[in-house]
């Protein structure tokens, strides 16, 4: 009965990931043969026979970690966690299937928030076709959800972090950046109310001004309707992942995963007009929020030449392209000067 | 923007049972072909061709509702998380495959005392043959687990809650209320050397005297080797659910959920000599705790008479027969007297 540790190390040393390699490693590596891909990717998969196979992955999302109540609409955090969960099956170019929510209430939360809540959650489920099939509702002092989503696919078409080959186009959906300038532009809203802050309407965020990069931070979209367009095109990336932490973290998780290099061009970065706003707005750079804000849910993923051009050009972007190990993870500035790309990213502790 | 809810109505006032229900009806009706069954069992069930199906279950530990880290060992913890999704997995008579797992941690939680929450979900993977396919590491304020568990079986071998038919008698796996009991020595053992208490050896309960209580506490067993037996011996109950709550309120979940009365026999509950030594010197009442303790992970389930024949005497307890809906859920104790047996149960809100 007595701990067998002696030694104190906070977890802030080891921090997420590494947290998820140490549980990977402690849990060895006897994989059953239904087990294609354990630990380590978007999600998991496993075989379920006739060439099929499902794809699991769980995020929790944590009050004043993820998500702060006090401008976090219960409806858009009700679609969020659905949501981002569909993101992570979606960029193993699976569909969503099912999903089990396990929810930690504090007593501040009311049933009818409650309600708003479960229809976000609803709302999501209804957009991206799949259905929630289990649930476990607990006390807890702070709010938190944590989902876990089953998918469904071919086991030929499931894309991993590996698999981009030398040459490969670097591309990403949509634009990037916008959900962190949102966050900007949220968080200067709330600080106008507080002590200090005036309180005034004219110190607050026009929300207007800045409402695409407001509900892509609120409201983000798991990127389904590319994965479909793509089945339908006949096009299959060689190597994919959801841009959760950023894309300056998620090409190092890619080329890591693939064991290639990259070169980002930094010109290319598709960044919507508020996101430029927004930055000059609240003394944040453009190029920064793309590259480290996190939480656009865009996939990234790598494509050769030929697949590439049998996509319509407005549903993609390159920014970048697929180079040996040996040249690491740079980025190039529109003048050619190239730096290493830092990883950087958000780390919880 | 606006929050759309003007009243308040504490989660407490509809409870957790409650709650999930509300979720259930929020999300529709509205089910696929694939889906066999969706929220409302102990685990959910779809169909993953060739006439298998998967179960999932979810299921969260919150440090301070459900344990409390003081005297709950991180290895024990770790083994009963996974427990408890397999228990539930086990009930519907499938076999645990895959799980994942989402962890919430303080930054009192250190990088050894997480080595050893893993071990003991390792030991329990190891046990129960299945394992970690994925996870999730976030910040919080209060230690939280969240595991998912998928199983596996054939279609026709699936028990649901409903499904228990007139004269089958209501059983139970190993005894009853000794997780409970276990509990109580553990809270007073805690309670010696909080302020006020002497924190004398001699206020501490005799651990060694209390071992078998305790580790039905610290240590739950998911069922799996029954439901194994049962496979051999071509037995299929016709209803079951696991224990968690309590046998008075689980038999009204099968029984609400089967359209069936029960009897239950108060002279024919199994209950571990512990368990009424450690009522009798914690001021507890050691039937209460068969019927209202919970946290015992065994299987309650239906079997008709010619099933039952078939198994090992030592393997279960008869507990009970299924009585038509209209006699209610009742308690019969040793001398003839009939009375309502109450749900209970245990509630967080």
């Amino acid at each position: 009965m007595i701990a067998s540790s002696e030694s104190f190390t906070p977890v802030s040393q080891v921090g997420e990931f590494g947290l998820i390699d140490q549980l990977r490693t402690v849990l060895g590596t006897d994989m059953p043969d239904s087990l294609v891909q354990g630990i380590g990717d978007d999600a998991a998969v496993y075989r379920v026979g006739d060439g099929r196979v499902h794809v699991v992955t769980t995020d929790a999302l944590v009050e004043g970690v993820h998500f702060d109540r006090t401008f976090v609409p219960m409806r858009y955090l009700g679609w969020k966690a659905i949501a981002t969960n569909v993101s992570d099956v979606v960029a193993m170019n699976a569909e969503p299937r099912y999903a089990t929510v396990a929810l930690a209430l504090p007593n501040n939360v009311s049933v009818e928030q409650l309600e708003t809540l479960y229809a976000g959650m609803a709302e999501a489920c209804s957009r991206y076709e799949l259905i929630i099939v289990g649930g476990d509702v607990t006390a807890a002092p702070k709010l938190m959800i944590s989902i876990s989503v089953i998918g469904e696919t071919a086991e030929n078409d499931i894309v991993y972090r590996k698999g981009a080959q030398l040459g490969d186009l670097l591309c990403v959906t949509g634009d990037l950046g916008a959900a962190a300038a949102g966050l900007k532009v949220l968080l200067a809203g709330k600080k106008g109310f507080e002590p200090g802050g005036d309180g005034a309407e004219s110190s607050q965020p026009n929300l207007a001004e800045f409402a695409y990069v407001v509900e892509r931070h609120l409201y983000p979209q798991a990127r389904l309707d590319r994965i479909q367009y793509w089945r339908e095109t006949g096009v299959r990336p060689s190597a994919m992942i959801d841009l959760s932490d950023g894309l300056g973290g998620d090409v190092h998780h890619l080329c890591t995963a693939s064991a290639v290099g990259a070169v980002i061009e930094a010109g290319l970065l598709p960044i919507h007009v508020q996101t430029f706003k927004a930055a000059e707005q609240y003394d944040a750079d453009a190029l920064s929020l793309a590259l480290y804000g996190g939480e656009d849910y865009e996939l990234l993923f790598a494509v050769s030449e030929a697949d590439r051009q049998k996509l319509d050009e407005d549903t993609y972007a390159v920014v970048g392209q697929v180079v040996d190990a040996s040249e690491g993870v740079t980025i190039r500035d529109p003048d050619g000067n190239v730096t290493a790309l830092e990883a950087g990213g958000f780390e919880h502790f």
